[in-house]
């Protein structure tokens, strides 16, 4: 395991854990772009190991997460949150984990099956977590999740209270031993395929937002500017 | 682990393993809501265990799957595909693995950050994967990979050459011990903030396609029907 120098805005610094044995060429050793990545997309999955000897086996949960480059630990900090009596908490906190932040940009539609593929930017971080125990950092760590997917939002909300911060786990994990996968444009066919006519392309995808839904009790409130912004920033274009 | 019943429309039967120990009023006991979300989502994510004692760690990775709920394996046969070089392999062939997929339909902006949420599905299973061995059970796993991006496409395509087969590993994992989590509608407030007249609701949120983009190579040959009929149903609504 290399150990990368700990500027945020360092190179990427693969290690064995974290480096594609196939697909090589679509690594990306960007710093730059892991964070636009981490910042755009809201679902992390969070891998981790259950059981022990021939028991042990991976799970794999979708989770809400919130990225600081400035943060605390080598590289920044990846925040992770939940109830401190979730079942992984304790998994999670004796071993390592694996965090994978995939957008799928679009579908490939090749000329063969062989090359039929996706566009996607996935970003992988292995390390052991951090439980986040200083009471500002964790605070601070929440708005972040909840900024994460409706930005600004935090400030506008009431305080956490002592009973809420008590309920929750903050983990952090370093994006030190992270990489990022890039798959962009159209299919790499085999010449005979190309030379015999057939169409390939492909189909861009984009997750976009419909108009914010007031809930029962919410009716004829106004939209706050914060979530408005957020569903016109991922609306249709 | 429990063993439920074969056939493919009996109620999912989690186990300890796929059962959520927060959140179980989200779990959906119901195979048919299983397999639509199966055959909604196009992405995976796989997780797999690597190393050994101290050492093992998860990883997770994004990768391309197909659903059949007629498969041959008890309760159905999730497919994944990859090259036979590929470095996670022999680790998923060695033990067991975690296949999550997820779909996220919408951010939940709570009254206070603690009750922010994210509406989603998200299938989880857990098995030991049996490499298909079978050439025409791989051939059509293959062409069920390529239908779950674009549904059809497969019988437009020349088929796969011997090179190509001898060259891609097909997983089957059966379907049985899975589990679905379901998130929807607006948030869950505790009353005070109800009460002090703050906003709470939720944003869809939907993966919608554009045009499709021909490569340099199939400039002025028309979109095929199944490339066509993809992009209009993933289209604008």
């Amino acid at each position: 395991m290399t150990t990368p120098p700990p500027s945020p805005l360092a190179p990427l610094s693969p290690t064995d854990r974290t480096t594609a044995t196939r697909g090589r060429h679509r690594m990306v050793e960007d710093r730059a772009a892991l964070h636009a990545l981490l910042a755009e997309a809201m679902v992390a999955h969070l891998g981790l190991v259950v059981g022990e000897g021939d028991e042990a086996h991976p799970v794999v949960l979708p989770t809400a997460y919130a990225a600081d480059p400035e943060g605390p630990d080598e590289g920044g900090t990846l925040y992770l949150h939940g109830s401190v009596a979730a079942g992984w908490l304790a998994p999670v906190l004796a071993g390592q984990v694996c965090v994978t932040i995939t957008l799928l940009d679009g579908l490939v539609a090749a000329r063969s099956g062989f090359h039929h593929s996706m566009n996607y930017r996935s970003a992988v971080v292995v390390g052991r977590p951090r439980l986040v125990r200083d009471e500002a950092e964790r605070a601070r760590a929440l708005d972040l999740v909840v900024d994460q997917v409706v930005p600004g939002r935090s400030a506008t909300l009431r305080p956490h209270t002592r009973k809420e911060l008590a309920a929750t786990a903050v983990l952090a994990l370093p994006l030190v031993e992270a990489s990022l996968k890039v798959r962009s444009g159209g299919p790499v066919d085999d010449e005979p395929d190309v030379a015999a006519g057939v169409w390939g392309g492909h189909v861009p995808l984009r997750l976009v937002a419909g108009d914010p839904v007031p809930d029962a009790d919410a009716a004829g409130l106004p939209v706050p500017r914060d979530v408005a912004a957020r569903a016109a920033a991922l609306g249709d274009r």
